[in-house]
């Protein structure tokens, strides 16, 4: 049968990246407390193309998924860069694994523990033989605004914000602990399940810290510099203002060009 | 050339509703303060096909919206629905367009002025002979906890919060109405430009009025059901809980089950 | 400690749904070849709230989800509704679980095998002591046009459509059932992993088999009428067309008004 | 009143972007055949922070915003990057529209008009006292598979796929120039209305002209390093594909790292 991919191109370019996208598959994550725990991811691979050739094999990005060690780690991921550049002979590979992964938290007061989801993502980049691995975690909190608090007789206004953080590893690091730089970095952190003892505690704790955007990304920045494990970092905040309809946003960018390719 | 939908149908079923889905056009709607505004639509139109033919005509549907008047109010809505219901020969026909529309607020206390986006859409049915019209809109809003504020010794937690209406309408009724139950239905309603003096007012404002997503929904409901032009509604209030990763929803529903067909 | 909740309404109007939205959670859902599959559910839960009552307890419904039997299915639902009117103390409850099924599809030709995902639901009323549920299932399946293919010289344009069904359940359904009504409603089902032998048969078996959205939905519509466990269906067919930049639509319901409350 | 702001910050810390994100507003943009047209546009306007300040003035860039030309264009851009920077008293800004954009066309063998929308972006960034602007297009096309009709007796997969498109401008370039890219990159354009003799033209011409996501990322490449307007470009390709429920992707990157920052 005709393999029409491995043909001759029409036009002399070479293409980046090819692949398949927004593939769902189940899989286990190594997990800190438990060991593993079990997550669906939505998968993106892809290689490059070198001109000469029409077309790249995209079945074989299928098979070195279905083959792939079954957990999800620095390790599985290495791997599977390398399957993938050698099933398609190619220079370079590219993956990426975006899943969300749960973390047991205990409420501030009565130690109610309740499942928290973080969405979280893997990025594995393959070229020149070296890889390199990426980790990115959205971490919900609660901002408290400085302002509002200042200003007005009682009361502030505060509202849910995300911190959006994507690393590049130098070995391995837990995404416990981005979720960890996260919450520390807003006013409070959220929670899945509070009684009213909590409530009043994050209420509190909250009011008493307030933070703008600008407050956030800079406290999330300063803890993720800190980090040994961490060689760059891109770190984002939105806040989605309680008396707007828009967000505020800030960020703060030292994972430099090299996440770029 | 062959007209294979206006063949027999394999199977002898009568089909509800069949059309087209998730066209954009742009078109012009009424508004109250400048007579007319423009926006963008994405625009569903359906009719019913009766059991014995194999398929509609469906670039029929592309030419009815094409002519109809492009300004989109209650008469323009009638005539397409007439329209549909003509030239694919049907007995029923749906149409719905979703589109933003942007009302000019100003700050409570600097009156400076900024448009504020709502997200609606209008709705229309027609059924033996009988059109029926469905207005919507989504009105964010701020809510402050009752139950924080009371338990805690200062603050409490607020967040965005946005109440969804339907409305059967009974006559000519303005979006701006509907737009002004939402924002009368919450802690405070949410502005696009506000500078500190609108601020403070805002913050104490809203913390002086607290209500939970059950106090919203029913603050909307009774006003919804006072409106001599609301023949049915359905308001539901979601609220972006600050201290949560997920919302708080209430819902009271007095559509009928008219609204289903 | 004050119990705003409890305290008398403003507003003496009951509420139909009050409750929680959109958490996550991981879970084990039953699975026809393995016995069980681990997967991660999207969850809304409400009940009614009587005029006289200020506010539901939000956190009572989070208790509820965590006590609840780890694996979804009939029982485990029937359960969780029961559980959540006691420690509510309403008149009705309402459960929504969302999340991603896994099916292990083989190839047509070669048998290779490949997990293919299905977006599911299950959702549960309980009122007036009776407990209702539904099922429901997107499967994604191939059209060749029948217009296309009788009018031109050679060729037919093809493109992916969602058959989106849902059903009420008279005892125990499996997802796979619907997995399979929806597969042989289109022109052929889709594959994760196909090799060029496979891609061949399906190519060919599409194009002898061409369907319009008008066919799938009543394909799909005479399974579902046709199944023992099946008291009433809605099946909606969407065709991302290929020659256009809009959706083609059709839907037969089945239902009736019963699902609405 | 106290301006928290202007205050100092806690962590000394730049911050590279800080700003409002999701604004929506009604807007008039460059229209090759009229002149102008009527759009809305969801905005993001940002601006750096140096690390002495705790926070910038959120409603300035609603002010600037409001007092800009009410037509999109290099020239308005150009003039709120400017007006962004003083309004702050920044170095550097950052602002982009997204939009739908509207343009008639004709099929191909009746002539029906008929309007397409396009997902479209400008983006400008100020650094360093130069303004650099990107316009992005996203055009959908269809796409045959070449390998599909190499093996098969008869017929071939096809589908809907999109061509994303982001280019740096070297003076004015209009978004029809990109579009036509577009449209010409793919087996076949895709358009709003068809009648049975369009459809049979469209079916046969993309037929004899089949396009992997490879062929179809190529060809749109070669078009782009030709434009004279065009300083670098970034393609990426995305097809629907009918056989699987993913996504066959292709991208060339030669925006550079220029549009990093």
């Amino acid at each position: 049968m005709r393999d029409v991919q491995s043909g001759p191109s029409d036009v002399a370019l070479a293409i980046d990246r090819v692949g398949v996208k927004d593939l769902a598959i189940p899989l286990a994550v190594r997990d800190r407390a438990k060991g593993q725990q079990h997550t669906v991811a939505q998968v993106d691979l892809s290689v490059d193309l070198p001109a000469e050739f029409k077309g790249t094999h995209m079945s074989r990005f299928l098979e070195a998924l279905r083959d792939m060690d079954t957990t999800l780690d620095i390790e599985s991921c290495r791997c599977l860069l390398l399957d993938l550049r050698h099933r398609l002979q190619a220079q370079s590979s590219h993956l990426c694994f975006s899943f969300p992964y749960f973390v047991e938290q205990y409420a501030p007061v009565t130690a109610s523990p309740a499942l928290m989801d973080y969405a979280c993502f893997l990025r594995g980049v393959l070229e020149k033989d070296v890889v390199r691995l990426f980790l990115g975690v959205t971490v919900p909190v609660m901002t408290v605004c400085p302002c509002s608090k200042a200003i007005s007789t009682e009361g502030a206004h505060s509202q849910r914000a995300v911190v959006r953080m994507e690393v590049q590893c130098q070995g391995m690091l837990w995404l416990e602990d981005l979720i960890t730089i996260g919450q520390e970095s807003g006013s409070s952190p959220v929670y899945a399940l509070l009684k009213r003892e909590d409530e009043k505690f994050v209420t509190e704790s909250a009011f008493s810290t307030p933070a703008f955007v600008e407050d956030v990304v800079r406290n999330a920045a300063i803890r993720l510099s800190a980090h040994s494990k961490i060689k760059g970092f891109r770190v984002e905040v939105e806040s989605f203002e309680s008396i707007h309809n828009h967000s505020a946003y800030a960020c703060i960018d030292r994972l430099g060009l090299d996440h770029c390719s």
